[in-house]
């Protein structure tokens, strides 16, 4: 078996495939971009226009599945070269998770657009998912640069994710005992802001393969946990 | 190459990944109805123990992973059975996302066993969780017989869960109303409620997966859709 050859064959194509996968990732900021914005504004049209594009990101993953199942069956990699393929499926069914979210977002502004309005909250989702959107930016170009250390910071920052849900969970049970007209738009915004902070763990798990594929190892979850009645919300699930 | 005698090898491998997976399933299993059980009884005994076994499961998953990229390495597969191993490492991954449902089920076990109790609600619940647990009971059995009529099946009860998961959602929402000290445990019982409907799309998926296995195609997503007014709850996620 002609090694090189099979060697520099197998990087020009997974080369092809993480060109799809950034193309993905840029599809799937712009989904957290605008689907935040829709809520923000109830914009019924950009919402529909964000479910919409999700069947692009659905189909992208499709592809790329395809792609990868390709280049192993046809090169037969090393084990090392196939430890890549496997963690850029695995970034890749990411992507689509953070895409799913985004969708369901655009999804519930619809819902809210009929609803009592909430003061503030609209906002502060707003920001949380502007967060999200920047450390996913980040976590892609580390996997492109193969930079560890970037991928790393990601991991910290989503701390500050799981901060913003916390706050947001209360506030949101403030709201609800203040006025029982808000319960109903809370239990929605409550979904989009645990969906916005699931958004910050799949960024995470895509920082990680990261790691995974310039160290070798997977990175310890060094996350200090609380006990079972002192954990944060956003621990539990 | 001798494809005979690679065959047989794969097929060997094989074997003894699905006992792994086999095995796995009966774990996530009675996790399921551990927890669901921990909850109606607010036992956080039981709720510890869900949580302890979840990291049993989280390495088994590893373990099924390794041994599938160890697979493909090794026997170079066909690209036939290249798409079992790949469905094998879905099925797996699959199964470990709704172990971590159950685990969390307990966390919030813990959480509400210091919490205002919601009558009724936590037996409905397990009652939920139950059928859940059939349902993987039988997609695993699907997937052993390569049985696509049996996994076909699987989703269609999917959309029971939907339906207990909707009338969930009304009722949680009634006793918010009635009452605010029923907001705080009112929110936790629903994400139960909807991490419990996640883990009934997972089992489906598992039983996509058989049908794919079986059938060399996915099935069509053919169930109604609301517009997005009428659309039922447990279509937002």
């Amino acid at each position: 078996m002609n090694e090189r050859h099979i060697a520099s064959a197998f990087d020009s194509d997974l080369e092809q495939i993480q060109t799809q996968i950034m193309k993905m990732g840029g599809l799937v900021e712009e989904a957290i971009l605008d689907a935040s914005k829709s809520l923000k504004n109830l914009d019924e049209e950009l919402a529909e226009q964000v479910r919409a594009k999700d069947k692009v990101i659905d189909r992208l993953e499709e592809v790329v599945n395809e792609d990868c199942a390709r280049l192993i069956a046809l090169r037969s990699p090393t084990a090392g070269d196939l430890r890549i393929v496997l963690s850029v499926m695995k970034i890749n069914s990411n992507l689509e998770r953070i895409g799913d979210y985004a969708k369901n977002m655009a999804k519930r502004t619809s819902v809210l657009a009929h609803m009592t309005p909430v003061d503030g909250a609209r906002g502060a989702l707003r920001r949380m998912a502007r967060e999200v959107q920047l450390m996913l930016k980040d976590a892609l170009d580390a996997f492109v640069q193969r930079d560890a250390e970037l991928a790393q910071d990601i991991l910290e920052r989503d701390r500050d994710i799981d901060q913003m849900y916390n706050a947001l969970f209360r506030e949101f049970l403030t709201f609800m005992m203040e006025d029982p007209r808000y319960i109903t738009p809370c239990m929605h915004l409550h979904f989009i802001a645990k969906n916005t902070e699931r958004m910050g763990d799949h960024v995470t798990s895509v920082a990680e393969q990261v790691i995974y594929l310039v160290t070798g190892s997977m990175p310890d979850d060094s996350r200090p946990k609380g006990d079972h009645y002192t954990r944060e919300l956003s621990e539990l699930d």
